[in-house]
């Protein structure tokens, strides 16, 4: 730290991505990327529609934002495009979060919460998950809050049915609801029909999971036309061109083949049923995740020893260090032949022993 | 605003980008943007090198930084990529302001600093420009701040050498002197080298004007490891996958193309003073620019109208309506086409007054 760094960010913890070894391949499994690339129709798209690069990227990405609008039966007044879904949930935090209204969210849930809160000087309160790791919504309820809530929960993956989440809406009028649906494409039901009759639910979702753009920087927002403008005045505070010219006219390309992601997305729900049922033939428990990762830890094995043997032999997982959570490992739902991988490297790790 | 915008920006006023319109085609000299495409070497070698889009993109942009580091002869710990220079300079009023270290900025200046000094709710002074719109650095020396000076400054274009800025640091070593180089490619000369001798300097330039890349989002600061460190951590904090992956291999394909980048960056500078000399000789005068705009008003048309005219004839320049500018006009130097339809509908207005 040098001498001039602000002493109100001195404690401040970084978010750590999952590493993106250089050493050797991986097989990688610990970022939760969809193994499928970009569709060739939807780079082709991107190619004839963007913008040349010389030029500023549209600050008000009407184009996207028309696509995203039909595809999600809202307006466009509902919808803003941000450079992932990150720099959405920064946003909700720095426009719906202070002294008067702190961040409520789980204790076991996406780590950047904390980090967003902490950096943007936001009061917050983590409520512990259940002994099973499920979210209990009436810890949440009839306060004055902003609740962040990622459904799927990661990374346990465990989902919250919507008319769960609008009893929440409706007994905390006084509370902004942020569902943070990364993982709402495997299985999951969107929040989204939710935001047309809710004016204090937001969701935040992203082109980085199943439309298999995480390197392009893409997610959006969509809520009630007052809560997007004041995300967007945020926006305009922080990130007019947040959103790449390329990427823009990419993620309508790949709106435009939802047949394909959507089969992609059947494809990842069979392999992660396949991959949780080697699993526990070889004496895992996993959560019931509906998104695409599972979490899954074993009866004998140290959840950081495993970690550590996969990566020896060329499989990268997400260990976290929580003491509830140090038993487990998150792993990325890939192809078949990336699990069996990972399973051919845990029966060598559990004959080892 | 909603009922749940945060109390604390309730009289935010966001940046206003340069219009993008959609009305019609416009000779488009409002936002300083490179006339010139990005150069098709630079478009394959990132074609060929840029991480698959279904991945996240490299956190740490390991290949940009060397590529950087070599081309402004520093090591790769002394620079950090940013998805724009607009980031930079969030992450650097995040990193280094506070309550016990305000920024200071002149008056007229780059818009966003103030906005991003109230967003980050970080105390400021404008110090004024001195009459002929020059800056004074007596005026900032001997204090606690960070110091934001564009250099050439915006939208005067006046440069300031960098022996002052030493200079400044010398006299000023509890502050953070940030020399925002936006425009520094067009005649100005770099204060990288002083990063290297002063641990108060940080540089922070963009690919989107002589680079052409505007639309890609790339900046990048240089500065010594500890400064370098410090905007990491809020980087981390904020936003770890901010270059997109085409966009890091773009970066490196047009650091490639040097010989061309400086070739443009002359005709620029050619046209600048052509377009300077016929502007006088239709009775404007011109800041001493040396950047890739020119700051003109006339002795008798108003600046606004001339604006709102020079529109009405499918020309944008960009009009700012601070009291002490309010006359002039800010017009990006394009190719000798676009300086000639220009100059054009200035005859045609001043033929019909």
């Amino acid at each position: 730290m040098s001498k001039y760094f602000s002493e109100r960010f001195a404690s401040l913890k970084p978010y750590t991505p999952g590493e993106q070894p250089r050493d050797r391949q991986y097989v990688k499994l610990n970022t939760n990327e969809s193994p499928f690339p970009p569709c060739a129709e939807a780079l082709s798209y991107a190619a004839e529609h963007a913008r040349s690069y010389e030029l500023y990227s549209d600050p008000e990405a009407v184009e996207l934002r028309q696509a995203l609008a039909e595809r999600y039966q809202v307006t466009p007044d509902c919808v803003m495009a941000t450079s992932g879904s990150d720099e959405a949930l920064d946003f909700a935090f720095v426009a719906f979060g202070s002294d008067a209204r702190p961040a409520l969210f789980p204790d076991i849930t996406y780590g950047f919460y904390r980090v967003y809160a902490n950096i943007n000087r936001i009061p917050f309160r983590e409520i512990p998950l259940e002994d099973d790791l499920t979210i209990s919504l009436d810890r949440y309820a009839g306060q004055k809050a902003v609740i962040f809530l990622a459904n799927p929960n990661a990374p346990t993956g465990i989902f919250l049915p919507p008319e769960r989440i609008a009893d929440l809406a409706r007994r905390s009028p006084d509370s902004v609801i942020v569902v943070d649906e990364a993982y709402v494409d495997f299985g999951g039901e969107s929040c989204v029909p939710l935001t047309q009759r809710y004016k204090n639910i937001l969701v935040i979702q992203t082109f980085s999971k199943s439309r298999s753009l995480a390197g392009a920087r893409l997610g959006f927002c969509i809520g009630c036309p007052e809560l997007i403008r004041d995300l967007q005045t945020v926006r305009y505070s922080l990130n007019p061109y947040n959103v790449n010219s390329f990427t823009q006219a990419l993620g309508i390309g790949m709106l435009r083949c939802e047949d394909t992601v959507r089969a992609r997305c059947r494809t990842i729900m069979e392999n992660r049923a396949y991959l949780t049922e080697q699993l526990k033939a070889l004496g895992f428990s996993c959560t019931d995740s509906l998104a695409n990762f599972v979490f899954a830890r074993h009866l004998r094995l140290n959840g950081g020893a495993l970690y550590q043997m996969l990566r020896d032999r060329g499989v990268l997982v997400r260990h976290f260090d929580g003491s509830r959570i140090r038993q487990y490992n998150r792993i990325t739902v890939g192809t078949k032949e990336q699990i069996d991988c990972l399973l051919a490297a845990i029966r060598d790790i559990m004959g080892s022993l």
